[in-house]
């Protein structure tokens, strides 16, 4: 049960820990936003329920949007509507392109005068290149072009990640699907 | 039911430590799956409201299904649902077994086809053991016979922790009542 | 307000550092409680809708409390009850003060014997001070003088930053106004 973790002064100055054992992994950390231990690329396809859509629809509705939301704009903010979904993530922006994971969480509209939401989802990779999960939660500040979300945690080949996912809606149709394109940055990765 | 790995002292003041003040720390840290820094097997047992069942209740529904949860699958998959608890956490399997913490925090459902949840909650530690939270969120991924929710941090006793809970659904009587065991592994800690 | 702690350089080259590239850092972390390598003391302020108030509410209930808080407690509870909120954070108490920041999530109640709330929300900084977020979640231990959420990560000025958030109820007029104080305190730093 004693576990002795070397850390090489070399490997120190690299990049932190050295452990050794069965399932030992290397601790990597980075201090520059520019250069994250792990990097990915992905699309995250939300598409909304309407009523009609049961066969394509990967998020509903859980709430109504609040009386608030509608007393204050003349367009409907949404506010404190939450919406589940288990939505496909893919390596291509187009919905069909090679799936990568599923976003599985939940968002809500936040702002009473414009459209603003909040994510918290967990990302389930189950394929031949990744198996594990990375959690997410943050702000989607919608009318900026790029925001943050924190990664917060992670599990299987992410063991105790953390990182940043910068967020871009990269399109939308209505209310009914948007696309965000979700540049994965892990600067505590343990390899 | 508690293990505790004590990095060596040349390998902490390598790692970091930086410890003065009268409420100051060791900063441990492991890289191996099997060593964390400290351990814990309990059980979680949810409760969820029946309209009858009141006095033992300590979960119940905020929302109802949305309605495509009951429009793909002819069992309701309960898509959209979310379920707010307040659940003990036991050091047996049995309910009645002695109380660590409860457990604060939401699940809903988010798959149309089958059964499936996502968690965020905190264990609330408040015995002459510990006092202090576990905040822990993921995935629960209900088909997978384990899986992997992350700590994503810690307060009091458990300033500043992460890890991961590795969960398993021990036991279950239709909707009513589940019962999960939560294999509970630190891999930062203070002490 | 912002108290920030220099480690020392020798420490910061055993904390393993590694910072080049244009946008590198240096990781400042913390094992001592009571020195953090950044403070901030802050207020909060949740303005519930009551049905009138459209002009100043910050928040609106997203769903009706469960059954169960009624059946158990004469004063409703509200356990089940899930409030989303885009709320101001002051630099000072009073609600003009000067803003520091938007709080943006949610809370619910989730206790049905008594008044208890979980939170998760992001800070939201935009100002010359500080630009980016801190994302926040734990238990409201509403009974509880004081109680810890974790700070579990951050961006832009806040890059990776993890520490705990110390709250303490300084003010409520019955439920459609309440004003936290938060005694911010990051243990992770990269600055």
């Amino acid at each position: 049960m004693l576990g002795l973790i070397i850390i090489a002064l070399l490997g120190l100055q690299q990049a932190g820990v050295v452990a050794h054992g069965e399932r030992s992994r290397r601790r990597l950390i980075s201090s520059s936003e520019d250069e994250p231990c792990m990097r990915m690329n992905v699309y995250y396809h939300d598409i909304l329920y309407n009523g009609e859509n049961n066969g394509n629809a990967t998020s509903a509705a859980a709430t109504q949007p609040t009386a608030l939301s509608r007393s204050v704009s003349i367009n409907d903010t949404f506010f404190g509507q939450v919406i589940v979904f288990d939505d496909v993530v893919t390596a291509g922006q187009a919905l069909a392109s090679e799936p990568v994971a599923r976003a599985q969480g939940f968002y809500f509209y936040d702002n009473k005068e414009r459209l603003n939401a909040w994510f918290a989802f967990s990302l389930v990779f189950n394929s031949t290149a990744h198996k594990g999960t990375l959690n997410v939660m943050g702000a989607d500040l919608i009318f900026n072009k790029t925001k943050d979300f924190s990664i917060v945690g992670g599990t299987g080949d992410f063991f105790m990640s953390r990182g940043i996912a910068t967020v871009r809606t990269d399109s939308y149709e209505g209310l009914y699907y948007f696309r965000l394109h979700m540049d994965i940055k892990l600067y505590e990765c343990y390899v």
